[in-house]
């Protein structure tokens, strides 16, 4: 179809449209263009601010197999789509901005990859994340950072997980100045894979990303306090079966409380 | 985990439920119990009245390839899974359904089929909606018993759309006499697929929906409607790349729609 939202076509329209916008805004300086591009939301302007103003603002869903969730890989190229997107929390979330958006059309991406801790992310970061400029990132990670101690396979600390955080948000900050950023809290359920072995480390973690956020005022999500308030009506298993990864139920919860938080749009 | 919803087991479980709660209350018949199963709407109530107020209510989805959507054959035994639900408007309005009604803990089903017509779904009832005992059923179907009449392979017309439907509910009621029913519109958006050829003729199976939705009273989900409306923001395309399957966008709309319609949900 003649609008139909794919990698390198879409590409060359929004850029095409940049040069529009800048060649019809003659007196404004490029990097005056490039800060108001995103969501509107100021960084310290914290939850429910976020807006998609602009036409085809790039948002970008990164993480580990939470985001990744069903995601086919031969679409990451082509944005919007439900084989693009999976079918987690990213998809529901997705859903409801290109619903609200629909005026401004946004630009979609999923590129979490299962299994990921941050310096993955960092490893492949210049190809899943600067080169596709997004206005608006999200980042869920920390869940395996920790995990994967517990076979004692990883060597990483929290200590490195907050220091790979900063440093992979300070290179983002770097490459693209304007970008709007959302970082999500880890979470588990208490039941599954998820025993006593992980606390209080696991908190760790989670305060770990609280405080990078903070650091980088950023928006930040607290899917561990949705989850909490939520078993008070279901047990663990029916919001995450083993305890890391969310049901149906559980991507539902996520995608609301990250709606409600970064834009304020309550469902 | 002990608590994971799946086919058999199950079953069970709801059966030893139905069990007990009858066992509880002695002095209510059988058939009391029944007509309190499910969504609490009268049929009449019309829209926004439908709640899932017993423990284990089981809602089905029915239709075709629009409800289908990306699911997984054979996970169709496995309700509440992703890959059971599909990544359609299925999974989205079963997503808020799941989360809104945690402390009942709902059971749901997609039985879609791609291509499916009225009378496709008859030959396959029994075992896709009869054994199942849906408290709450919610069908879409229709565009195909017109589409497919385009290259004169299907010979149907829109009296026998109108009359399979009236047969298949009234079969339904019959055999399950206290279900819920949701009757969704026929839509398509005036793009790809959709031309000058479609109308008024489909127009005429839209209509025919809402008919055989009043005559069984019925909630009715006015999909045409809500993409009537959404199309003042973005193209056709933008909602249903070839105009008869939804985009994520579309997705969205749907299952914002159905959930606002059927139980005054706003997303």
């Amino acid at each position: 179809m003649a609008d139909k939202i794919s990698g390198a076509n879409f590409q060359d329209r929004r850029d095409f449209l940049k040069k529009t916008a800048l060649a019809a805004t003659v007196g404004l300086t490029a990097s005056s263009l490039l800060s108001s591009s995103g969501c509107s939301a100021t960084e310290s302007a914290g939850a429910g601010s976020c807006r998609l103003t602009e036409t085809n603002n790039v948002v970008l869903f990164q993480g580990d197999s939470i985001t990744d969730w069903g995601r086919n890989r031969s679409k990451e190229n082509t944005p919007n789509d439900s084989q693009c997107l999976g079918s987690g929390y990213v998809l529901l979330t997705a859903g409801a901005l290109l619903d609200e958006y629909s005026n401004t059309k946004p630009i979609i991406y999923n590129r979490g990859i299962s299994g990921n801790k941050v310096f993955q992310l960092a490893e492949r970061w210049d190809k899943d994340c600067i080169t596709l400029k997004p206005d608006l990132l999200s980042i869920l990670v920390g869940v395996n950072d920790f995990w994967h101690t517990l076979d004692g396979k990883y060597k990483g600390t929290l200590e490195t997980y907050q220091n790979d955080y900063r440093s992979l948000l300070e290179r983002t900050k770097k490459a693209l100045p304007a970008v709007k950023l959302v970082i999500c809290e880890p979470f588990v359920l208490k039941c599954g894979s998820v025993n006593q072995k992980w606390f209080p480390a696991f908190d760790g973690y989670r305060d770990a990303a609280k405080k990078v956020a903070a650091e980088f005022k950023t928006i930040f999500v607290p899917f561990q306090s949705a989850f909490d308030e939520a078993v008070k009506n279901a047990p663990p298993q029916y919001w995450a079966t083993d305890g890391v990864h969310p049901t149906v139920a559980g991507t539902h919860l996520m995608a609301k409380t990250w709606l409600k938080t970064a834009f304020g749009i309550k469902t």
